[in-house]
C-alpha cells in the first residue's frame, strides 16, 4: 500500500506553505496517501506542538512518515518510534513522546547551508519534505543522516511520583476552551485516589468526571479525553479566571487506592 | 476501489482530536481514504452540523461512509442513506437529511459505560472511528448495531404549504456573511410566484436574482447557491441589522405561476 | 496512478461549500486522490490567489489538475501549463504565474446560463467540479473547451528592469505576518548587489539575510522563502507601520555584482 505521509504545522492555510510541502512530497513520491493532522498550532510553539504529537503519533499505523514542521532550525532529525517514522527540528518536538514511548533511533540529517544574500530557507519544502517523499518510497534513514544517540528535549519534568502520597508535574499547554492542561496522565495517578490537586497557590479538591459536577463558574480538575489532567472551569476559561499558564507547578495529592 | 470516509466535527483544527480520529480509522482500515469536509462547526451547534449533514452527504458517491462529530452522547447511531452511511450521535444531525431523503436504515451501536474516575470518553476516536473503520472495511450495519424504527430529530419543521398561498418554515442557521439561511428550499416554491417573504416581522418583496438588485444597505431574500431561499443585506450583515436568528418563522406569499 | 486534484477556494472551512464540490469531483472521477492546497484565501481576493497559484502549482507533478475557486464568473478556463492543468475563472488568478511559466494553452468552458428566479449558481460545484472530474478522468481540454489565445490579467506589472541599476515591481501581497511582499524575486535581482530598496516614501538599504540582523522594531528587506523580496520589520507589522499595501510601487537599486 502506498505510503501513509501526515503533515502537523504551525503555517496556518492562508499562504501556500502548505500547499508547497505537499507538492514537494508528490513530486517525490507521486503516490504517498497525505494526510493533514493540523496546521494551527500557535506560531513556533514547540511546547503545543510536542504535546501535539504525544496525543496523535502513537494512533497511527506502522510505516507512517509524520513531518512536523514548528520552529525549524539548522538541525533536523528523523526519529524511530512505534514502527513509524517522525520527520522533525532537532527541538524538542518529541519530548513528551519520548517520555511515554520508545525513540528507537534518532538520525540527524545535516542542514542546507544558507547562500548570503539569498532566499531565506524554508525547512519545511526545502528540507523536510524531500526527506519525507524518501522516507515514503522507501529508504531508510541511515541513507539519509547519520546515527546519534541523543535528541534536543524541552525542559519539562516528567510527571514524577515523589512519595506515596505525591505526584508532581506541570502545566504544558492552555487548550482553546482556556482548561489547563498538565503533563500528569491517568496512568501516573493509577491505583491512587486524588484527593488534591495544587497548582501554584490554587487548591482543587477531589477529581470530577464531567463539568456539571460543580456549579456554574467553579472549578474543577478532571482528565480530559487525551487522559491527561486538566484544571478547568465549568462554563469559563480557567486561564483567565487562574491567569497560570505553562510551566506552572501542579502537585497532586494522593492515597493508595485500597484494591 | 478503497472506501471513501469524510470526516464533520466541530474540533477545530489547533487541536490533535482529528488528527487522532484520522489515526484510528487507517488503523482499523488502512486504505481508507479520508477526506476532510468541515471541522469547523460551532461548537455543539447541531442544527448548523444538520444543514452541512443535508448540503454535503447527498454530493458522495454510493459506498462513502461520513463520521459527523458534534454534540455526541451515549446512543451512537449509523444511517443508510442514498447508498452511503453516517455514523453520528443521535441527536438530530439527520434530521434535514431526512426531509429530503430517504433513511433506509438506522442502527444504534450501544455507547461505552464510562469509568468512574476515568478520563472522558472521546466518541469521535473511541466510538464513531472504529465504527468508521468497520463500515470502510465492509462490515454492515447490522454487524455493529441493532436495528431501530427511528432516530432523535431536531425540533425544526419541514416547510410546510398552508395554503395554495402560503409556504411555512424558519431560519434554521447564519452563514459566514451574516445571511439568515431558512429551511425553504427552491423545490418547496416550485411553480410559484413569490410575492412576499415575511421573517417575525419583517416583510420582503419578490426574491431577487443577486445582491446588486438592491441599493447598498438595503435587504433582499434571494435563493443561495444550496437552494435554500436566503435573507440577507446588499453589503451587510442581515443576522446584525434584523437581530432574527433560527428558529424565527418565515412565511412565504405565493402565486400559483402560470404555466 | 489515479489523478491528483488540488483544490485551493476563499469558502473557508464551516459552510459544506468545499464538502460539496469534493463530493462532485468522487462521484465525477471516483479514484481521484483530493489535496486541499487553502481555503482561506481573504474572499474575493484574486490578487492573493494569483500569488498562491504562483507559489503552489509548480511544486507538483505533472499530471495535477488545480482548482482555484475565487470570483468567478460567467467565464471559466482551464489552462494547460507545466504538465498541469488548472480550473479557474478567467479573472486574472494566473496572471503571476504566466509571468514566470509559459502557459502552454487556454480553453474556454462556456458558463451556465443562470434561470430567473432560480438558485444562484454555485460555480465550484456547479461548473468547475464536473470539468476538474473529467480532466482527472482523462478528457483532454479540447473536448470542453474552446481553445483561445488569451486569458484575463491582472493590472500588476511584471518586474522590470529599467537600467543597469533600477528594477521596478510593486507590492502585491501583505502576508499574515504583516510583511508587504513584492513581484520581484530573487531571479530578476541575479548577478546584482542591492544597494537600496524603497517602497513610496520610503527607503532601505541592502538586503539582510535575516530578521535579527537590524534592531527589534526596525525596518528590513529580506526574500521571503518563496523568494520574493518582502519588507518586513523585526518583531512588528510592516503594513501597520508602513501603511503601505498592494499596488505602491518598488525600486530596487542595484549595482551588477563583479564575478
Amino acid at each position: 500500500m502506498p505510503a501513509l505521509v501526515t503533515l502537523t504545522t504551525d503555517f496556518g492555510e492562508r499562504e501556500p506553505s502548505v500547499a508547497e510541502i505537499k507538492g514537494v512530497i508528490l513530486c517525490g513520491c507521486p503516490d504517498a496517501r497525505v494526510v493533514d493532522l493540523g496546521h494551527q498550532i500557535p506560531q513556533g510553539n514547540v511546547m503545543e506542538a510536542a504535546f501535539f504529537a504525544l496525543r496523535s503519533v502513537p494512533r497511527f499505523p506502522q510505516g507512517t512518515v509524520h513531518l512536523f514542521n514548528v520552529a525549524p532550525g539548522p538541525d533536523t532529525i528523523i526519529a524511530s518510534t512505534l514502527g513509524q517514522q517522525v520527520v522533525c527540528p532537532d527541538n524538542g518536538i518529541l519530548t513528551m513522546l519520548s517520555h511515554h514511548h520508545d525513540i528507537d533511533a534518532v538520525h540527524r540529517v545535516p542542514g542546507p547551508e544558507a547562500t548570503p544574500g539569498s532566499q531565506q530557507i524554508f525547512y519545511g519544502r526545502d528540507v523536510f519534505a524531500p526527506i519525507v517523499a524518501r522516507l515514503a518510497g522507501g529508504a531508510v534513514p541511515a541513507e539519509l543522516g547519520e546515527h546519534r544517540d541523543d535528541m534536543a528535549l524541552l525542559d519539562v519534568a516528567r510527571p514524577e511520583r515523589r512519595s506515596e502520597t505525591q505526584v508532581l508535574g506541570e502545566i504544558i499547554y492552555i487548550n482553546r476552551f482556556g482548561n489547563l492542561v498538565t503533563n500528569i496522565h491517568e496512568t501516573d495517578l493509577a491505583n491512587c485516589e486524588v484527593q488534591r490537586v495544587r497548582a501554584g497557590d490554587f487548591t482543587l479538591g477531589p477529581l470530577r468526571n464531567s463539568y456539571d459536577e460543580v456549579p456554574p463558574k467553579m472549578p474543577l480538575s478532571l482528565f480530559g479525553s487525551a487522559g491527561y489532567l486538566e484544571i478547568a472551569y465549568n462554563g469559563d476559561r480557567a486561564d483567565q479566571r487562574l491567569e497560570y499558564g505553562p510551566g506552572v507547578l501542579v502537585t497532586v495529592s494522593v492515597e493508595p487506592r485500597v484494591s
